[in-house]
């Protein structure tokens, strides 16, 4: 008789965003005249870029004929692709990173599920609090977490690295040796940042312990003030200890379009065996390829015109991250984030948990946000706004709180 | 220090197209005038059909206004393609599959290469052979197979299942009892089929042993003849023990697209808990959805135009099956296949090896085909040739043949 994998049913509850959309959906449903501005999951809401809309149309028309269709794409993704990344952001920053070391995927969030199996089961990670639910949840699947404890909501084998008002949002490096460490910057939820000197101490504490670093960057192209590092491998020795993920979701609105990438240093390496190696075992096994179409509107983002465009549609969204930010200070809150990054983590008024703000916010205000609890234990008592939404809906949003 | 997942550093080798590959680009270096016929990778050559284009451009035309753009598609697909599958893949053959029951992907090799994650790691595995590698490889690097032995070319903890002439390249009911069965028919890479009371046997099997049946249909609209199933459905019980997986790479050229689908009916359950809610889990936390646009030119594969279009897409592929097969009967070869499949398995001639085969064809009469000994020990002294090439190169592959 066949089993299922048991670590799939040690996962608490339902996806974060589930249960977000289950109590929008009834209480829309009890009050059919109310108009709800979503401010909640990080999906974009502007068009595709005209450069974009251009190469995808260009791309379909390849596909109509014998000459130009495209079959199977190579496995690791189009040569085309992964030099336009290595050399714009990486090369153009001063950073060693070649087009062999760029896989193509289709998006970051497969990545950074999938990353995860290339490692060892007894490997131990350690994970900011609050955190990117998948991180934690793919690890779950995978056997490596240990038990989970009900009322603390965390795991007997996972490192939590606290990110609160008292440490500026930001990790300090663990008591306890990780073998995986994860990190996200600008990051999401808190939309704080690190330096690079602080980065370094991570890259450095990472080469001393053996420990690999999974980068999250998904949200780089936010960055706006100088010492912030758009990526890792700025650090000295980061192509020794780094992994780092792309995604092309919020720099270019490809939320619904899928497309992403990972970058495996040759360098990374326990003993003889390079995780570039295995990666790739992993991409060639088990994956086919992002489609042809949507690696050649990648490349489109690295265009001249693609670029002056998704420059614009970037500073649109953190119009609205700034309106969100200024708005919610008139207003009292206590804010931070929306500088660096697309979100703004507010905490919650009083003693109000992160959940009781949510229903009051949708119930009063019609405005649905993120509870930072579902982020993790130190999100508790704080709340997530994303800047994605339309400028007007933003305005439209914060005046209701301000007026709640 | 970290350690990585010790089960890749099991798998033997390269996969077996890269090999191919290298062959080629090594012989073709040497050989610059001469013109290479590939019949090897079952990709695909013929430009995507007229409905399928258009749909394209209109979808990427939504892309383009605020008011049509989509972001995140749902985890598990969109309603318009998940019924347009139900209805027209099932319901309209009398098989009892809802909307809900079908999961959108980006294509069968991820689904087959991902679906073993939701079993536990102690079950066994049965496979055919020869067998598409994906199915083992992945399992490979799951922990579930074993040891491997060099000499004999298998895994201690696999049950093999040999297809040969003397089972007319079917596969018969395993004497050890497995937990997950794979099966594919129309096959790859034989070609043949199973007939609809053959199938009925191997779901009652699996509902007495209490097996899992994942039933891989990625060439079903290469099926000619009248008492071969469609779909596992067709069975009775089927809802309580298959898995099918779906592919659009082969009915609709979608090599290069990247479609496909798994269904996964609510009534195959382990105790409590169902197989449909695991995967439910899986997709939701660690994939994305495949591109809108994608999935609407899936849902052009159903309409009329899209219908008629790629009936003659397969019938044209299906006149170089038979090109082939008629070709090599009358050269002496012994051939099956390329009825209900788009490929063609022969017996190399005399005692000579797969891989001996595959270098005479490629250096005397410059054709590509695909080794059977690298689908599995019991492919050794058997060959495939695919109908994906254009019309004009298969008659002169075949023409080469017969002269070699």
């Amino acid at each position: 008789m066949f089993k299922v994998n048991e670590n799939y049913l040690k996962l608490p509850g339902s996806y974060l965003f589930s249960t977000i959309g289950k109590k929008v959906a009834a209480y829309s449903a009890a009050n059919p005249d109310k108009t709800i501005i979503r401010l909640g999951i990080g999906d974009v809401t502007q068009p595709l870029a005209p450069a974009i809309i251009q190469t995808l149309h260009e791309a379909v028309d390849e596909m109509a004929c014998a000459e130009t269709f495209r079959g199977y794409a190579p496995d690791l993704g189009y040569e085309f692709l992964r030099s336009a990344m290595a050399k714009n952001d990486y090369q153009a920053r001063g950073c060693d990173i070649s087009a062999d070391e760029v896989f193509i995927s289709d998006g970051a969030k497969c990545d950074s599920g999938n990353i995860q199996e290339i490692f060892s089961t007894d490997n131990k990670i350690a994970v900011c609090d609050p955190v990117y639910p998948v991180y934690v949840d793919t690890n779950v699947m995978a056997g490596r977490t240990g038990t989970y404890d009900p009322a603390k909501e965390t795991w007997s084998d996972v490192i939590y690295m606290p990110c609160t008002e008292a440490t500026n949002f930001a990790p300090e490096l663990p008591k306890e040796i990780p073998d995986i460490i994860y990190l996200c910057f600008p990051n999401n939820p808190t939309g704080s940042t690190i330096t690079k000197n602080r980065l370094q101490e991570w890259v450095d504490y990472a080469n001393k312990v053996g420990a690999v670093i999974i980068y999250d960057a998904a949200y780089e192209a936010y960055i706006s003030e100088k010492d912030v590092p758009h990526t890792i491998y700025e650090c000295e020795g980061a192509r020794s200890c780094a992994i780092e993920l792309r995604s092309f979701s919020k720099n270019a609105g490809f939320t619904g379009v899928r497309l992403g990438a990972t970058v495996i240093p040759k360098d990374v390496r326990c003993g003889d065996v390079t995780l570039h190696s295995l990666w790739a075992r992993r991409h060639g096994t088990k994956y086919n390829g992002a489609p042809y179409i949507v690696q050649k509107a990648g490349e489109a983002v690295y265009g001249e015109a693609g670029r002056a465009q998704l420059k614009e549609q970037v500073a649109y969204y953190m119009r609205n991250a700034k309106v969100i930010y200024e708005g919610l200070k008139d207003a009292g809150y206590r804010v931070s984030g929306g500088v660096n990054a697309p979100y703004i983590w507010l905490k919650t008024p009083g003693d109000m948990t992160s959940w009781e703000f949510f229903d009051m916010l949708l119930t009063r205000a019609n405005v649905v946000g993120t509870p930072g609890s579902g982020f993790g234990p130190s999100g508790e008592g704080y709340f997530r706004l994303t800047a994605f939404g339309s400028h007007e809906n933003t305005v439209a949003a914060i005046e209701r709180i301000k007026a709640m």
